[in-house]
């Protein structure tokens, strides 16, 4: 697999008409941040034994798990001895915001995910000073390993319905943990089953039997020295998933368990050791770390969809397949429209996102900077942004990834591609951290209070402030990108009223709130979703114009091209909304479509430009259709050469089963 | 797991209205043929070792293969043992219609499964009398296993493309097989592996250096002894996939490879023993075969959704999350309107795809049966409608089978639900067996030739006759399914003749047929798509009339209901559409949404029965979720404690890699 580059990727590069090299440096934030990038991936990269010799997809179930434990400690190590001492903490986030550097190691997730996203989060958000102190040097330093338990077998979404208790005994001035219930036991966090030794574990706090909410409790599950679980204490992982096979989820069950009274983290609310119970006087301070998670998310499908489109394109411009006219070659797949329609709406949805994702990074921290001061004015809106972005984020990148992968036909089927494995990994994130109709149903109430609000005359938060826009008849529509965030902040507003409207029918005919909210809630979600894409469009316009100033003319030109993109195409796809709420007309539909396809062909030649500014390295993508030497025949042959299933001509089955069956003798 | 049945599915039970046994007759063809179906699988399951303990998602690659062929071997046998010697040919292939049996014994099918569904078909469509009388004894007594070999490496869909070539030797009365290149490799076929020892082989056939076109040969691969390839051949697994992973999926190479000249299969094009080159009169002869595995596919997706929308909905009867009204417990999610948004579609849909595969297999029937008489009129119709609806039916089923999953939340996410293999499954069948977007364009290709007919007033076939009904202005539109019907009909002649007025534009531009054909596509495939879903639509309500005759009041007002909700649906979701090419009015939308909440309320009582009724057996479900009894944590926490990892309290890699590293040691 030397330098040889596959003919027709070398000379899609050679079309694109902008510097590759500058929209790399853009997408990083920086050439700095870029270098910094590179740096770090090449360093660790380097590392010997990292990356598997047999892929992990022909291992047990067993093998997977102790063959990523095996590489998750040398990965660890490696990041410690990689990392740049001279880097700034904002340069080191800066240099992970795109990177996808462990996917290199594993495909299918690390089992110490969870002590970074999640365990250390917990402890910085909920512990007290002197907790904090404590623990987050043992999990900064990898001293004890741990997770974060919160959902159960019998419940999700709805965490006031938490079974597991933890009842304050002042005697001993200690908590017992207990599960009631087999619904109780906590299901699903990852490094449970077998790897985390502590957890901070969510339970229902009992004192002189009386609840006092749901409270965090840091639990060590099993001995450091030996790992075998503690007194009281049952843990198992849950089993085989769709993906993320190697994080090691586990569930874990309490039978009158006893800790300290200290093991409470007590930043948000304390228990004294007569049992007192102090609330902490802002209990919206927890929801900060969800809406961190969020963002978390919706970068993360950005980056995902990078890695997707990356592979299908390269793919497609690699195949050739039918023919278009006689006498000529079979063509490039990518030079079907219907290829181009599938698969370059991904690369302007990865940069939409991404912009989206920033963005609303910038406003977690001007939120949380508020918050600090006491000041929560812009949390309702942060948060009802917060769970539509991730909601529709993640829908979106499911549905793209997966239209990508079939672009490829049956090699996208391929675990060698990675298509499957990486839709395993986005299609999770539609259920997990909030399940995407109940975030979108968050948003609708936002929404039909905010447009309450309007009616009224109040003022609206900035994001919402269009619901009390006068509108004075249809206006006339332009096939502007602006045009077309007027038109989707229309169907919004249309949407909500036709949701409010459906509301009061419902309780004019006798239905309680609840029942007439639940009948109405197929359009809330509709509604829901009609303001997260004007507010999706209008970022990511804005963003580009802001952020692009200083770049050149031809990059400036194909950047715009994706926002034009993205607008017509969403325009195309919710059409039914548009004609029904805004003054579209059929000509105007039928010259978008002309637009359209004139954009298609504009982006055509820049298409594999576009995704080698991704700047993924082969071992990132792991894919044998997205390698950037395009010998995807090739690396089809070697992958499947190391199945062990061919490491002999003749299977032991055969002599056991086949030969005799054949033969008439089984 | 006794008896004991979940109180909820009790009480969703006691709410059916009608009779659920009466319903599986129905879908079963009669009484007859759900007893034949249920005595088959009571029989065959009944077999000792034939399910497994440990689930094969814990084993490695290989062990899944070697237990797969273990159980394949015991299955055909217990098959066979099983089989009503009194049943006639129709009896057996109407109790097999709706039956999922092997899925009960292979999540991810049996590496036995081409012989049924490509060898023997290959050797009956394409063998001559002679051949056809040995290799097909050979075959049905499973002395040999076979496989059908036509997809490369490089080569797909386009058939004319395929590199591997049989060139004649007359000299020595043979054919020469070969593989010019890596991409000529057949790759793909299922137990080409390291299951099959013969294999019909589609070949460039090639003269005294003349083409003679693509035909079939019938190669040896394996000694019938020893099982090692023979020399000159090339045999391996392809690797890992999303699904299949039983299948034993092959690629195989030649390198001058020879066999005799009675091994090309002479149906349809002899060579004799001078080289002369005789080709059949009917080419066309060789489409059956494809339509035959498109409506095999169609009915296989009915059957796979059946599947999915039990466990989905049984779940959601037991699942209980969040709070409606507060002091109320937690509700079944089921009660939620947006749940029943997802779920019921798919019960409809999975009636519809079922009653559409049935009228397609009669019109098949019809048009083979004219095709032996030399009458080959209406091929053109079925092979229009064979491609569309295996594109929209299995693109539907794969997006109505996800949301199903994620409608299960986490859980749905778990192997342990079956929901993920069973989407493996279906989504394979997006890919395979003509690529979708090519087989809408196929049907495009049709829809375009009928509305120039039409224009030029000459007849067209009947599921394209209303192309030429005269259309004055815009009808009136009606809320009706009838309406509906008439109203995707008038967005399909809207949308073809949007497309031929685009391809016409672009003519006129100077561009040359083929890529204004291309630059058109997206609304070519657009059109097709809306053909098809009126040709499913009034499909699905015609043969409801046609077959519900004689069904009680209760059952049949149901059966409506599902036609109504299926027209409602797909009018909403297809809005955009219907409001540029027919009358339909806001009133009309704000009405049909209406009438589409009230469906939901009263399919919500029926839902359990509706999925009852599909009897499935639990070991064909296959699901923790899905199971009659409704018992799902305990099969949950059951399954779980199934994975090799929770055998040990401690895995090994704690005291190799975890604990030194913790310590700071590694």
């Amino acid at each position: 697999m030397a330098a040889k580059i596959n003919e027709d990727l070398l000379k899609e590069r050679k079309k694109c008409v902008f510097d590759v090299q500058e929209l790399t440096y853009y997408l990083d934030g920086g050439v700095q941040a870029t270098e910094n990038r590179r740096k770090l991936e090449d360093r660790v990269l380097s590392t010997k034994g990292l990356l598997d010799e047999i892929p992990e997809e022909y291992l047990s179930h067993k093998e997977k798990y102790e063959n990523a434990i095996r590489k998750a400690v040398m990965f660890y190590r490696a990041m410690q001895k990689a990392a740049d001492p001279n880097l700034s903490e904002q340069d080191k986030a800066t240099a992970a915001y795109r990177s996808l550097l462990s996917s290199a190691v594993f495909k299918d997730n690390s089992p110490f995910a969870l002590q970074l996203a999640m365990f250390i989060p917990a402890i910085v958000g909920q512990a007290d000073e002197e907790q904090r102190k404590y623990w987050l040097k043992r999990a900064s330093n990898f001293e004890i390993i741990g997770t974060y338990a919160q959902t159960e077998l019998g419940h999700g979404t709805f965490i006031r319905g938490l079974e597991t208790t933890a009842t304050y005994d002042p005697k001993t001035e200690e908590f017992i943990l207990h599960s009631p219930t087999l619904t109780a036991y906590k299901w699903w966090p990852g490094s449970l089953a077998h790897t985390a030794n502590y957890c901070v574990v969510m339970a229902h706090l009992y004192i002189n039997g009386k609840s006092c909410g749901i409270q965090p409790f840091m639990v060590q599950l099993r001995d450091e020295d030996t790992h075998l679980p503690l007194p009281g204490i049952k843990l198992g992982e849950i089993g085989a998933k769709l993906g993320f096979n190697t994080v090691n989820n586990g569930f874990l069950g309490f039978e009158q368990h006893r800790i300290k009274r200290d093991r409470m983290l007590m930043k948000n609310a304390q228990v004294l050791k007569d049992g007192t119970f102090k609330r902490s006087l802002n209990s919206k301070l927890t929801y900060g770390t969800m809406v961190y998670v969020r963002v978390m998310i919706v970068n993360g499908m950005a980056n995902q969809l990078a890695r997707v489109a990356t592979i299908a394109i390269r793919y497609s411009a690699v195949r050739r397949q039918s023919q278009l006219k006689p006498d000529e070659p079979e063509p490039q797949i990518l030079d079907y429209v219907t290829q181009q329609h599938k698969l370059f709406i991904a690369i302007a949805s990865s940069h939409a996102i991404s912009l989206n994702a920033k963005w609303l990074w910038s406003l977690y921290n001007r939120v949380t900077k508020d918050l600090e001061k006491g000041n929560t004015d812009d949390l309702p809106e942060l948060h009802a942004l917060a769970c539509c972005l991730k909601a529709v984020t993640t829908s979106d990148t499911a549905t793209m990834s997966e239209r990508c992968r079939t672009s490829c036909g049956g090699h996208g089927y391929m675990l060698s591609s990675n298509l499957p494995q990486i839709y395993g990994l986005i299609t999770a994130a539609c259920t997990y951290e909030g399940e995407n109709t109940v975030l979108m149903l968050q948003t609708a109430r936002s929404l039909v209070k905010a447009y309450e609000q309007a009616q009224s005359g109040k003022p609206l938060s900035p994001t919402m402030a269009y619901l009390s826009e006068k509108s004075t008849g249809k206006q006339k529509w332009t096939n502007t990108v602006d045009g077309i965030i007027q038109g989707f902040r229309k169907v919004a507003v249309g949407k909500i009223s036709a949701a409010v409207a459906c509301i009061k029918k419902y309780r004019s005919k006798g239905f309680c709130p609840e029942d007439a909210w639940n009948k109405s809630s197929v359009q809330l979600v509709a509604a829901s979703e009609a303001h997260c894409r004007a507010v999706i469009l209008s970022t990511y316009k804005s963003e580009v114009e802001r952020t692009t100033s200083t770049l050149s003319e031809p990059l400036r030109r194909v950047l715009y091209q994706l926002v034009e993109l993205y607008a017509v195409y969403w325009t195309l796809e919710k059409l039914g909304d548009l004609l029904l709420y805004t003054s579209i007309s059929e000509g105007d539909v039928l010259q978008l479509r002309d637009i359209y396809e004139e954009l298609l062909e504009k982006i055509r030649p820049n298409a594999v430009g576009l995704v080698d500014a991704f700047d993924f390295r082969d071992e990132i993508l792991n894919s044998t259709l997205g390698a950037y030497d395009g010998r995807v025949y090739e690396r089809l042959m070697a992958e499947a050469l190391k199945s062990p299933l061919n490491a002999e001509p003749v299977n032991q089955s055969f002599h056991k089963y086949l030969k005799p069956f054949m033969q008439g003798k089984l």
